[in-house]
């Protein structure tokens, strides 16, 4: 029988890396976790005058809820994680520049002599019921309407190999993949690397544009609840998402051509598994009935996801059906709700 | 009064290089031009037996048609190609992988000692009635309707500093972008280097996955359509398009981050021209409602489009409103047709 | 008084991170370390028979002597390595190629769907007495001598923000950045990000070419012995190293151009500091009188060294004389041995 | 019979483009051409008041002399210009930051929203008699007093495919490579694109350093001689370099790590072939012995050289002793002269 888990951590408890973390928390697999989880800047930047350098506290950025530890899950496995509801926390929300962070900046590894761009705070309005979030300009009286597009920037696994790395980091483990398809409604699978998993989620955006070029999103404390299946002896080399109508494969490295790489070809194996086709034949498939979704252009390592539509896969669903079955208890729960 | 042309090349007629040719018609701003393109083979792949290293001459390859001289653009000055329709010529079209060509697979640059991936075609129908393209399976009896959209590889302008580049190389001057984006409805902008702006079409698509993976689209000679217009005094730093909805710039680079960057840096700016926003509040506004389309990661430069809504710069058009003028004169050249 | 130790691990003290360990060892200041590092392989790679995919496990790969900490050491400090004597330990190395690893194949981030490179192993002899490597080649008879010049690939300290690394990644705290530079005379320069600072070595060369094309070196076990030394208060934000006649600043990163931009940006900064000269000025210096040596360029981040010769500063040297004494503490424990 | 051509152009003779000009004058293989090669600025760059975006005038940078049409030289051959001397015309040379250009800058590729750096000159003596240049720098009373290293940055043929390519670029054919390694001494082999060759010269730089980190060297006007020979029926897929005692192969592309696989390749089959090596062995054994010479970072395309001491290959010397040969008729003329 499920269950369901309330998990609200202390600002004790935030986590700041994937891996190196005791869980806070086993579950079983079909268990149900309401969180929350707060901002990537730990919730202390709440207006225009708070700039982020000043009030934050590296490396005390992008906090995680977890880790969760899923009873079962054993490396080799594959870990889903079915998103069932991600609903903002408060009424705003907050975005800005970060000296030497984003795309349109020299940054540390895009070292320059040029002094960094200029340190600046938006306040977004979150209007739950409209379904949008405000932007106001800065320097004049432009305020814009956005759709809201709730999501999680970070959520992933203890990496392997006895590592623990910080969760601005996206790799093969997840993390911060920043990717505006991590929506209520997807699975996520995740190769697992330990014992448990431990899985862990954060870094909520109200919404984000492809690349999140400033660095930075609509940066929001959320109420996430999620599901959980462990996939026994199904592997699973990169981070794969599902939602009702499209598989997804990610691939997170620098340059941008080979985080490309990896998701294309990720999902040329992943095809070629699904239909029987050749690995040619899938190859030609994709390149021309296959999409990619620009995640990150910001992080340590850049994030793309490779995306085709189930339709032109003869309606395959990844791994036996796992989506749809959480995607079934998902709505038990919110019916019961 | 507008006038319409048309131009069918022959063989001898195609040209290989943007820059360094004689102009085939002169036209005016206001002018119509009916043409027809070869496919990037020049039509000489014609099913699974003919490989394209075998029948393909090099630098006989990716033909456009053109270049077309436009009276009174000058450099400094904006070109406007507007394109009224974009209709395959042919029932088939064809695709191949190509040694050492397409992003996953090792290429010239990406020069590694392993032996090249399979060469090897695969023919398409072309069912504009039921508005399909269909994929065979060569290793397997797989077949997949995928929709037909049609759209141009190859758009561009002579280059400037006296130079003349292959067509298979995007850069400033547009040519081989490999853009969904490009089809019909869709105004595309080029600053202008030479006399006469001296632009070309060529490499049509039925359809093209992101990034055109394998390095090879569902290639489809064409019969189009597209009428010009030329802005005096109006500067183009890269190729832009603009559609009913939404304002695109593109970049032309490698790594694929920096195509990324001039893409977005680009939008940026022009954002900041059309709504009057101070470039950090531009650069915050795209970070939330930017999109990012992959166009290519296979040509000697890779191209990236960075899109926004119109609806989210408070309905701004671009170039005071000449995408409206030409989709208004490509509606009247329909009507009349 | 200064005190020397020796420490040689059992096959179970050898560690395969950087951050996440205990100390084998503590010492202080200016004290010395006799100690043995074995081969990238862990020693199991021991004739052209073995291939390292067959005979090493993941993740048990790239083994490092330590960590050591050095009392009084603290974050925003900077340690001090000078490495007195790196002497290959047997009289035979290894090299291989290794399945999607090296700069002239497909990788699991560069992803093609091309097979990998056939593994194969070749045997040196390692005659010290000689001062040479023995390259024999495994095709035909041909056999290459080559000059000895003893490395350490994989040097480092713990990384900050409660980060666990694997010895094969070379960043911020060091790590695997394979620079031929890195040999017996020379001392490097780490920040400190945790107490103690928490230093290991490992993957000795007898040589290696620029690059390390083929992804793996002549790889050797070594006696290597070691003077430290702590400089309170400096920071030292990427590792820099210092001969008797340069100094040298590193990057790690992806792509290359920023391992470049890295390591020159550190240097300009550095050069900039001990000259008085401002930056413009440091940097056209550098841009004339500046050398580039290339480190890596198959590990997860590539490394380059950025180096400029102290009689072109004016004699100026590193961190108030560090390496000088360093260096006269090496022959006094040199003449005394 | 050999023949001593002399040319030394007008301003109007200027070429700024490879391809796309006709030849100045014709030489047969064997012939020495001494001629005088402007400095990158045009000369018009004098002193540190001429700040070269204003001076200059875009396109015409980069002058080089030529192009000479070399009897015999077809298609499908390889060109070899072997450089007697390279000596500078002039007493003083220049240096300077130029806004978007150069490595620790953001540029039009790698687009930031940041202000370019301050633009600044330096103007160096050049004392041939001392074998020195002398830096001063600008904001302090520094002086620093650097080898004479006199080198061409551009050199090329004409490309193919019907290309013209600004002088600014480094390509297959040549062009704006950068390397110090193309030193008097040295005989630098090209792929022939067309009847002829087409090969001109220019950028001379009394020194440079590894990268050219700021974009500029110091850039000196030189008088240059050089020895030409045609080897008829051998290939040369990217520029090839040889010394006395070394071989070297170059690779431009982006990213970085591209220039060096595609140069590193070159470098393993022009070894396999010299030494009868197999790819593997080849690759191994440059591996261990190789050297990777950085050449320029800051170039549209980024340059690097890998070498290889020819003692490592028993001797071997590239196309059969050309080398040699143009040498030898080098030290003829200087005897002579």
């Amino acid at each position: 029988m499920s269950e369901v888990h309330r998990f609200e951590p202390s600002r004790a408890q935030l986590a700041y890396t994937f891996g190196g973390r005791e869980p806070v928390l086993r579950v079983r697999p079909g268990d149900i976790i309401e969180m929350s989880t707060e901002d990537c800047f730990g919730g202390v930047v709440r207006g225009v005058d708070d700039l982020p350098s000043v009030v934050c506290e590296f490396p005390y950025l992008n906090p995680v809820t977890g880790p969760f530890h899923v009873e079962g899950a054993e490396p080799g496995d594959t870990l889903a994680v079915h998103f069932v509801e991600i609903m903002p926390a408060r009424d705003w929300a907050v975005s800005s520049t970060f000296p030497h962070f984003g795309a349109l900046t020299s940054t540390h590894a895009t070292a320059t002599l040029q002094p960094p761009l200029e340190e600046r705070v938006w306040r977004y309005d979150v209007d739950v019921a409209a379904g949008v979030v405000r932007y106001h300009a800065r320097r004049s009286d432009l305020t814009v309407e956005l759709p809201l597009d709730p999501m999680h920037g970070t959520v992933g696994v203890a990496p392997g190999a006895f590592e623990a790395r910080v969760t601005l980091v996206p790799d093969v483990h997840g993390g911060n993949m920043d990717t505006p398809e991590l929506r209520a409604g997807v699975t996520v699978y995740f190769g697992v690397h330990v014992s448990g998993a431990l899985f862990a989620i954060g870094d909520g955006h109200a919404r984000q544009g492809h690349g999140e070029v400033t660095g930075v999103a609509v940066e929001a404390a959320m109420r996430t609840t999620v599901v959980v299946d462990v996939i026994k002896g199904a592997s699973t080399p990169w981070p794969r998402l599902e939602s009702d109508t499209v598989l997804m494969s990610t691939g997170s490295a620098r340059p941008l051509e080979d985080a490309y790489r990896i998701s294309q070809h990720d999902l040329v194996l992943w095809t070629a598994e699904l239909t029987g086709l050749d690995e040619l034949d899938a190859y030609q498939l994709l390149g021309q009935a296959g999409e990619a979704a620009v995640a990150n252009v910001c992080d340590p390592n850049y994030t793309m996801v490779a995306k085709v539509a189930k339709s032109y896969l003869g309606g395959s669903a990844g791994y036996g059906g796992v989506h749809a079955n959480l995607r079934a208890a998902a709505g038990q729960y919110l019916a019961r709700r």
